[in-house]
C-alpha cells in the first residue's frame, strides 16, 4: 500500500521505511532534516517505490495522490541538553511537531479514510512512580519542566490521536517507544549508546554521570521495526497505545562493561557528577504484556548482539 | 494599555474584560462564541474603548495596532458530558485552542514585546494524589482518557508558554483556575452551580450524584477577577504557575444545603448514581500559598453571598 511517513530520514524512520519497501509498499516521506538526515536513507533516494519531500510536517502539509496509511514519527528525540540535536535546545519545533504535526497528518490520514500510527514515547511516563510501566499507568510529568516541551508534546499528541479515533472513528494506533539504539544513529546525539561507543571507539574512557547504578532498558532497532510494523498491521481494537520496547533492564554501569567486551579493548571509565535534572528519570522498563497479547512480539536480540552490529555501523562512519 | 484578550464573551472572561475596562485600559476581544454568548459583553459593544472581533483563534489571528498584553483566556471548559458546550462534546476544538490557540496567542505577545498570561486550569492535576494541590505537584492526568482533551491541551498550553518565556524570553504568566461561579455562567452549562441553581429556581429537586460526599471548592467569579489581575499586573518573577481559587472545601451535600437557604425555600434532594467516569477528580482544592505570597491575594467572597448574587443573576435570565 502507499504510505506517508513523516521523520522516514530519523532513525527510526529511516529503518522503518527500509521495512516497508521490503514489504512492497511504496513510501513517500517527509522530514525537514532537522534532526534527520539524507544519509539514513541516501540508499532509498533511486528507488521509483520511495519519494523523500523536504518539508517541515508542523506547517500544512501538500499531498499528491491516495494514502492507505499515515505514519508520524517526526519529532526531535534526544533528551541531552548538550547535544545541539537535543529537544531541549529545539523546545518550540518539538512542540509543534506534537502538536501541529500530528494535527496536520491526522487530517491527511482522515480526509483519506486512511490507517494511523503515532509514535509516542516512555517519556509520556515521565519519572515514573511505578516500575515496570504498564500502559495504563498515567505517568508523573512535569507540566512547565525543561523535558516537557517533549513530554507534553506526545502526551498531547496522543490525546488528539484517541480524540480522532473517537470522534470520528478514524483507525488510529499509538506506540509508546522505549529505549532504542542501532546502526545510524547520531553519533553526536548525546544518549548514552552513541556516547560510550563513540568513547570506546576513539580509545577515550567512557563517562559515567554518577554512580552508575541508574537502569536503562535498550532495544535494539530491528526488534523495535518488527513491533512497530506488527502495530501498523494488526487488525483489530489496538487503538490504546502499546509500549514497545525491550524490558531487560540493565544499568549504565553494566553497559559500560558490555560495550568494553564488544570492542574487544581494555575499557576506561570516569566517573562525573550526577547530572540528571529534577525530572529525569532515575529508572524506566516497559511492562511489553500489551505487546505480546496484541502484536505476539517480543524482542529477540540481546544488547551484546545489538551492541556488536551498532558498533560495526559507528567504526563505518566515524 | 491596550490589551487582547481572547474567550472575552465567555464567562469568566467577558467578567475579565469589565475590570479592565474599569481599570481605564482598551479591550480588544476575540471569540468565536462557541461556548461564549454576546449577551454577557452587549453591554460593552457600544463602547469605544472596547472592541469585539468574532473569530476563532485556533486560526491565525489578524490583529491591527499595538498590544502591551496578549491574554489566552479561549477554550470549552465545561467537563459535562451531556452538556453540548462540554469539551467531551467538543473534542477536537478544545485541542485545537489549547495547541494552535495559545501558539497564535503567543507568536502576538512575542512580535508585540507584550505581556502575556494564560489561564490554565486546575484540570492539569487530574485526579489528584496529593491535596490540597501546590502548583509543584504534576498532576494525574490519564493522557488517553476522555478528559484528556481539555486536561492534555491545558499541560501543553502551559509547556509551551514556558517554552516562550525561557527561548525568548517572553514575560508571560500562567494562572491555574479552580472551580468558579457567578453571574453570566451558562444555565446549561451542566456543572452543579448552575444546576443547583436552575432545579432551585424551578422547584424541582436538586440532583445529586452519589453519596454526596465528593467536595469541591468553589471561587467566585469577583475573586477570580481579583487574582487574575494582580496576576497579570505583578512585576517580576511570576512565570511558574500559581493557583488561583478558593480553598474553602465544601461537599456536594452540604452545597444543596446552602442553595436551599439561599433560596429561602424548603429544598428536596435526589440521589442519582454516581456518573463520574474513572478520571473525575474524586476531590480538588487549592493551596493558594503562591498566589498569597506573589500576590497579596486571597478570597474574600462567602459561598453563601456568592450563590445569593448569582441566583439573583440566574433568576432574570430564567
Amino acid at each position: 500500500m502507499r504510505i506517508l511517513l513523516t521523520g522516514g530520514a530519523g532513525f527510526i524512520g529511516s529503518h522503518f521505511s527500509d521495512r516497508l519497501l521490503a514489504e512492497g509498499h511504496q513510501v513517500v516521506v517527509y522530514d525537514n532534516l532537522l534532526t534527520g538526515s539524507l544519509d539514513n536513507i541516501a540508499h532509498l533516494l533511486d528507488r521509483r517505490d520511495f519519494t523523500f519531500i523536504e518539508h517541515d510536517v508542523s506547517e500544512s502539509i501538500p499531498v499528491e495522490g491516495q494514502f492507505k496509511a499515515v505514519l508520524h514519527f517526526a519529532s526531535p528525540a534526544s533528551p541531552n541538553p548538550n547535544s545541539p540535536f537535543g529537544y531541549p535546545q529545539l523546545p518550540i519545533q518539538t512542540l509543534k511537531v506534537g502538536a501541529m504535526g500530528t494535527f496536520n497528518t491526522l487530517r491527511i490520514a482522515r480526509a483519506h479514510e486512511a490507517r494511523f500510527l503515532l509514535t509516542s514515547t516512555s517519556e509520556v511516563y515521565g519519572d515514573p512512580l511505578e516500575h515496570p510501566q504498564r500502559e495504563d499507568y498515567w505517568g508523573n510529568v512535569d507540566p512547565v519542566g525543561l523535558r516537557s516541551v517533549y513530554d507534553e508534546a506526545k502526551r498531547f499528541a496522543e490525546a488528539i490521536t484517541m480524540a480522532h479515533h473517537r470522534k470520528h472513528d478514524l483507525d488510529t494506533r499509538i506506540a509508546r517507544i522505549f529505549n532504542t539504539y542501532g546502526p545510524r544513529m547520531r553519533l553526536d546525539d548525546g544518549r548514552v549508546v552513541p556516547n560510550f561507543l563513540c568513547q570506546a571507539l576513539t580509545n577515550q574512557p567512557l563517562t559515567i554521570y554518577g554512580d552508575g547504578s541508574q537502569t536503562r532498558s535498550f532495544c535494539f532497532i530491528d526488534d523495535m521495526v518488527e513491533g512497530l510494523y506488527r502495530l501498523l498491521m494488526a487488525e483489530g481494537d489496538v487503538h490504546l497505545p502499546v509500549n514497545i520496547g525491550n524490558p531487560v533492564e540493565v544499568s549504565i554501569a553494566a553497559l559500560a562493561e558490555i560495550v568494553g567486551q564488544v570492542s574487544g579493548q581494555a575499557i576506561q571509565t570516569q566517573t562525573l557528577p550526577d547530572q540528571r535534572g529534577p525530572s529525569d528519570p532515575q529508572r524506566r522498563r516497559p511492562d511489553i504484556s500489551r505487546a505480546k497479547a496484541w502484536l505476539d512480539w517480543e524482542p529477540k536480540v540481546t544488547l551484546e548482539t545489538g551492541l556488536r552490529l551498532t558498533m560495526d555501523d559507528f567504526k563505518a562512519r566515524l
